[in-house]
């Protein structure tokens, strides 16, 4: 009987591996450096090198395996193609037959984006467990977004799917996204945004603020470190990223209209004060609806995406 | 073998029904009136006597019936449940389970919210055929959407899924929304809102123009009919309307990122000139990605509706 799976959340530097029970209970975790020199042809076999080493220690037979799941740093195309991927040196790949293949061909592979299983991993065991519909939302240096409808990824048909940190919401914005666009909600919301509105905002006031002293060293912790002590210049600024911030999540509710917003990244770590500020601004862009879907933390952190990788396979 | 499906699209005034191949062929289509007194107990078995009726008149036995589904003016619960409609008078009801019975009880039947149903009928027979995911989009007397993906409805979990009409868009908006909220893409982009803005525009310009002559009877359809001959002003008030409707579709394409917007209701009778306004303003929302989703006009105008009815059963 199978009884296993396993998560296998491939980044830029190290490959995050974790074996589950099929309840989701984390039996073993472990790291494989990501050797991306010759196009990243050494990743795969080395993942299933060190996977197929865990199993024999755990005493774990690959018929015990309900399968693997592979998260990709990149875009993934529905059959499991992934044409570029650039931080691997991946190029013309379907990672999951070519996994599968390693593992003696009988063990079931699946493929998705690292940001799109996080999501799920979130759903399974974390933030949104006992939900399936979900919208995490990644709050790090750019903003992402990871969209489960009836518990499956929606990853749209164009590489747009969850890209919420891409949709225009501020109209004074006068310096250009990475996306080429302007007034980006990862422009005000990211942990880089947060910390350049809070400049803006000190450089267009003579007020004093404890943020003042930490000079260059000012970073999105402080930021938000001050606004929860009480700082008004501080306080004011957060409160004009988490605006735009929720203005994004509002127009997420009006399409999709999720059971709850997943929040994590590294600017969540500012926890439910952060939160609290979110949901008071979600509340203004949705007089629509009087029960409204509920805004929570993440809870699994870089884990969420190991989880995610074992989750995809039992669908 | 059952070969046949039936659509019935529950309006304030009238029932509109079709009798449907499993292929798409429209067979045979009529109304009821909607009687909506005595809380509308009469409409479901007014509905059945007059189907009852259609299928003998053409020689099909109820076991050739695939299923029936019905569309509601309100919202439906996932598990068919409708707790209040005001549109029919009716109040704690299962409006399928009803339907099954009076048809005997061994017809499949489904239910679900109009505006969703016809985003189903467009993606079966209409402008979004070939696809299986689309976004159609309602410019009428407000801004209605409905999203399929992966084949599917997203009826969202709170009353908010689709609902792109109210999302903020437009920060400088001084009137208020019928939701409550202010700048949202239904005050900028419905017919009463390409209205509303044309006044506006010729309000505060002294120049020419012809929509001046139609006067108090100026509407929706002369605005995109002098935008269309070239008329400066009426071309620029259309132009902000479709701006912020844009934002609204690329905030859609950031979450879904359908193959299609699917644009139909009364005003996308302007045609190809409006979807091309729509599209040039819609890439400028969407630097990200290269290749985006269609815009096209929708095909089955009130019919879309019995068509996504019928379409609903045949999951």
């Amino acid at each position: 009987m199978s009884k296993y799976c396993v998560g296998v959340d491939i980044g830029g530097t190290t490959v995050k591996c974790g074996l589950f029970k099929v309840n989701g209970e984390l039996v073993d975790n472990w790291e494989v450096p990501t050797r991306k020199e010759e196009a990243g042809k050494n990743i795969l076999p080395d993942v299933a090198a060190a996977l197929a080493q865990k199993l024999e220690d755990h005493g774990i037979s690959n018929d015990d395996l309900c399968g693997i799941g592979l998260g990709v740093p990149g875009p993934v195309e529905p059959n499991g193609y992934v044409s570029i991927c650039v931080n691997l040196g991946w190029k013309d790949i379907y990672p999951a037959r070519e996994m599968s293949a390693l593992m003696g061909g009988k063990i079931p592979c699946k493929v998705g984006n690292d940001a799109n299983v996080a999501a799920l991993g979130e759903m399974w065991m974390g933030g949104g467990r006992g939900h399936d519909s979900i919208v995490a939302v990644t709050l790090g240096t750019g903003v992402g977004g990871g969209i489960i409808v009836n518990g499956k990824i929606v990853a749209g048909a164009h590489g747009l799917g969850g890209e919420i940190g891409h949709m225009h919401v501020r109209d004074d914005e006068q310096e250009y996204c990475n996306c080429g666009g302007q007034g980006c909600v990862e422009q005000a919301a990211s942990a880089t945004g947060i910390l350049r509105e809070a400049k803006r905002v000190l450089a267009a006031s003579d007020e004093p603020s404890k943020m003042r002293e930490y000079g260059d060293k000012l970073s999105c912790r402080y930021v938000c470190d001050c606004a929860k002590e009480g700082d008004k210049l501080a306080l004011k600024s957060l409160n004009t990223s988490m605006d735009y911030l929720a203005r994004g999540l509002a127009a997420v509710a009006y399409v999709v209209d999720p059971e709850v917003f997943v929040i994590g990244g590294g600017v969540s770590k500012a926890g439910i004060f952060l939160v609290d500020l979110i949901k008071e601004y979600f509340a203004k862009y949705t007089p629509l609806a009087q029960n409204k879907p509920d805004i929570v933390l993440a809870t699994l952190g870089n884990d969420a995406g190991i989880y995610g990788c074992a989750r995809m396979v039992l669908e």
